[in-house]
This record gives C-alpha cells, structure tokens and sequence, in this order.
C-alpha cells in the first residue's frame, strides 16, 4: 500500500532553551553531562535564573527527527503536544515552516508548552533539564490513526515511556503501525531512562521494534553490560536492524547476519552535540524509506551526513537544507 | 561625581525571531533590505506564517549595546518596557544573566511582548519587522531618575522617536543626564527612522547629544545628501562626538577638529549583520567611559571587534564573551 508520509514522529513537544555553561554550573547544579534529567516547575525557574544568556529554538527529539528527515526531502508528520502560549505558537511554527504535518491540537488550559534547559559545555556535550509541561496532556487520543497508518515507519522516543497515557499512545501508535502492515522505530533516548524502563524496553525491543537506535551508552544500559561489543552481541537478532552510534566512532548497523561499521563524517567542527543522534535517525530513515532498505550502509552514512549538519552549529534544527549538505557530500 | 553604571540604554525591550530567507521572500512581502518596519499584529501572523524555521533570542536596539558592554565588561542598566509573558520573560532574563540591571517593572496588561521579525538573506543583510506590542506603554514614568543621574552616558535609540510617549521618556532622561552633568548619546538607528523624524533629529543632534551613532545611510538620511563625504562635513561641529560606521569600510570618528578614519577587523565571515551597529556602540561607548575619551581610535576599534564577533553568527547578542575577544585581540 502506498504510503502518504515516510515517517510519523510521535514524541515530546519541546522548545529549547540554549545557553553556555561551564563544569562548574554542571556540578552547582547536580547535573550529569551529556545526559536529560526531568524537572519540576520550581527547579525549571532556579535553573533558568542561574543560566545564562540564551536562545530559544524548537527541540524534541522525535520533532527534531522529523524536522531533519523533511529537510533532507521527506515527508514527514508530527505527533506531540503543546500549549497555545507563545512558545507552543513557535514550535507549531517552526514543524510546519519545515514542511512536517502537525495534527495534534495544542491544549487550551492545564501547564505550559514543555521547555528543555539546555546547557553546553566547552566540550560542545550538552546537559538537558526538561520541564514537561503541556507534553503531560498527550494521550492515546491523539494518536491520529490515519496518520500512523499512512505511514511507512512509525517513530517513537523513548522519553515518552516516562509517564503511563504517553506510554499508552506510544502502545497503540505500534500496533495501529504493525496493523497496517507498516514498520516501527524506537529510539532508547538516554542512559538514564533505559534504566528507568529496562524491563518493557527489553520486551517492546524484542516483541514489537522493527528498527531500533541507540547509542552506546544507552545500548550498555539495556543490556547491563560494560562494552560496545558486549551489546552489540546481545542485540543482535533481537530487533530486525539496530542502529548503533558512537559519536565521532561513526555507528555500527546491526541487521540478522548482517554487521556494518561506518566511519563518521570526517572533519567537523563540534559546536553542540544537542539533537546529533535525532539527526542521524532522520538521515537513516530517510534513506530506508527512500528505496534503501537493502543498502543499510547508504542509511548509516546519510545519518552520520546529517547529524554532522547538527552538530557543527547551536540547536538540533538544521541551519543548512541537508538534502543541499547531502547533495553537496554524495553528489 | 562617581557613576553606578557606564552606560544606560533606554529602547524598545524586543524578542527576536530569525530565520533564514530569499530575496523573493522579501520582494513578495514589500521589504526593504537592510531596513526595519513597523508591523501590526495581523502582518505579523502573516509573514510569521510565510517564514522559514527559527530561533529566538533577546534582541532590541539599545538593548543589544547594553547587553554588549556588559560582556565587555561594562557596567550597563537598561530601560525598556516588556509584558510578564514567556517572550517578556526570555527577554528579562537574557539581559539579566549577561550582568545588566533592568528596572523597568513589566506590564500585566495589554499586548503581548514585542517581536522583530528578521529574515536573513543569503548576503547576510537582516531585513527586520518590528510588532512593538508592549513597547507602546513605556512612558516618561519608567524612566528612573536615579539610574539615569548615576550613569556616565544615557544612551537612546532613534527608534523611540516614533512614538510621542517613547519620545517623552527619551526627553526626559536626556534631560536629566545632563542636569547631572553625564553625558547623552544617540543612534539614529535607520534611514526610514530619519526620514520620518528628519526635523526633530537634527535639532536634537545640533543641541542635545554629545555623543552620536548613525551608519552611512543615516548620516545620508539625516542631511539628505548623497555621499559619505558630504554628510561628514555637515555632521562635524554638530555634535562633540560622531562615529559613523559604514560595513566592512570600517568608521570614521569626528569631534572638532578630529577626524579618525578606522578600518574594520580582517578576516571576519559575516554570516548575519544583525545587531552590527548596536554592537559597535558598545565598543565605543566601552572604551569611552573606560578612560579612553581622549583615545577616539581606541574606542572606534574596539567598536569594530564587538561588531566582527556579532556579525560571525545568527543573532545580535554575542557568543563568545566580548572581554574574551578583546583581550585576544588587543592583548
């Protein structure tokens, strides 16, 4: 059946907030680096107020996915919850300027559009502090199933398993998918909610993922295990593909017998790793549901191009059209 | 007499919104590049509607220059109206966290906090459409006298000339500036704005303001003549004080009998000139209340290395802390 969208991204609405910071903030402030930590209304405003001069821009880690695949020259939709505050008109803004499809009604009342803290150290890793907000309100019911089912690959984060009615859109969102025939994608996020979750991740990867990513601390966290390789073991024949990044070690693609190691792109500028592995899920899924299926190494490198756009620049929106970055590296 | 603060900028309190656009965007919306115009609420949607992703940051005339010495190291306070609203308060904060005071109270009532629209070209001109919003209640009574008397320079934006109760407030603190024996800088901000306020300027410029800002186009504006040249010799004896910026020509600084003309930083790769002029003032108006007022040349360079650090990326407030910048520059 042919498909109106290559990938629907179910996830958190969230507007970034983007600011330096030092090691010491990091430690003032009993954060862990290079890892998202949910807060309260009251830690958001200490924090904020302790933070520097900053820049607002959209985030989310599925939105950022689907923003990325649009601007490689897919078609992508949204699924997500915000405020109609100012900052939920910017986020609904920014997807649709994209060219992503945004179904989702913004809630009228309850808690404001989500921010996430973003704080980037001069070794360009960033350390989010997320505020849920208006995210809380997403259920079940806004899972629009002409969407998913209209959908060659159904996206998932994992932060969404960190309250029970987004679990339960994120459940009916993966069996609308496998209903119609189509595939689902989970990404595990973040170390610290794979450790959260361990369990139903273990079931949700084996049971009902047909494409998983992670990165290698995320990967070690599901499986409890110490080394890249441990889990590259442990995952294979687990989901039908695994893709696997490893920063500037480029990612590894895991698929049945299949084990592919692709270098990252060379020569890049670290500004701010924010949204780096939601750009290459975007790359990666753009090529797969591009014709790519059978060339899983093409997928990988497409991702690696993307999230090398990301991270040369403040923000996990792309600054350059990367169907131009792609154009402009595989001609 | 010993001051509080070197510097007080008294403007419009702005939340920019930047995004990257073609010159037919700007043709098909009837701008002018390189200028700004006042927008109402229903052209704002509009051309929100019509614009590409962005990223918001802090932004306003005066209050770029503010911001900007304080990253210099300056001691600055700002005036400017915002409402308590999530743009109000991304714009409090910003100014606060870079070490600027900001007495002014924010309004719980009326419209929302102003926005600049800025669409970037790919020649690296910013285009800007300005909704005041909240700007529109800054009055007389918001200017604090206290800050005013105990700033070296008060420093006014020519955007406030467009509105009789800005203008009351510029008046004003213009007023007490001197009657405390400080000293009253302008800038004339844009072509548009001069023209629209030839008559009033120039009386201003010939007995109000010590110190004056205006980019060749202005310079122009105000004398309406049609070469740089000839707008310096009308401007020389009108003013203690005018540095004239003209882009990548550097500026030239006249007070009496003095005239410095100053090349700009080399090797700067302009990527949004948004903010340049506001950031120059900062340099200037730095080194003048840091001892440097017999050193004009001083001031304009440091002017020119504020505005080669804003210029190098998206939005007018600085990445890299401006002090840092200097003293790799200067030593």
């Amino acid at each position: 059946m042919s498909a109106r969208y290559d990938v629907v991204g179910i996830g958190n609405a969230i507007v970034d907030v983007l600011a330096q910071a030092d090691d010491a903030f990091l430690t003032r402030h009993n954060m862990t680096k290079g890892t998202m930590a949910l807060i309260d209304t009251d830690t958001a405003d200490t924090l904020y107020e302790d933070m520097a001069s900053a820049i607002e821009c959209s985030g989310g880690s599925a939105a950022n996915t689907i923003a990325c695949l649009a601007s490689l020259g897919g078609k992508g939709a949204f699924i997500g919850k915000v405020k109609n505050d100012q900052l939920g008109k910017v986020f609904n803004h920014d997807i649709k300027a994209i060219g992503v499809d945004f179904p989702t009604e913004a809630a009228t009342e309850g808690p404001p559009t989500a921010r996430c803290l973003i704080n980037v150290t001069p070794d360009a890793e960033r350390t989010m502090s997320t505020f849920l907000g208006a995210c809380v309100e997403l259920s079940a019911e806004d899972v629009d199933t002409n969407v998913v089912r209209n959908a060659k690959v159904t996206y998932l984060e994992g932060y969404l398993w960190d309250r029970e009615e987004a679990k339960a859109a994120f459940v009916k969102a993966a069996q609308q998918a496998h209903d119609a025939g189509r595939e689902v994608s989970l990404s595990l996020s973040d170390p610290f909610c794979v450790d959260r979750h361990r369990e139903s991740f273990l079931e949700l990867v084996e049971n009902h993922i047909d494409i998983l990513f992670a990165n290698e601390d995320e990967i070690k966290a599901l499986y409890q295990v110490d080394t890249f390789d441990a889990a590259l073991q442990h995952v294979r024949g687990h989901c039908n593909i695994a893709a696997l990044t490893r920063s500037s070690h480029g990612s590894v693609v895991v698929s049945g017998d299949e084990v592919h190691v692709v270098d990252a792109e060379p020569n890049v500028t670290v500004i701010d790793t924010t949204g780096a592995g939601d750009a290459y899920a975007a790359g990666f899924l753009f090529g797969y549901t591009d014709g790519g299926q059978d060339d899983l190494v093409h997928c990988a490198r497409l991702g690696g191009i993307a999230a090398a756009e990301i991270i040369s620049h403040f923000g996990a929106r792309p600054e350059t059209p990367l169907d131009e970055v792609v154009k402009s590296k595989l001609g």
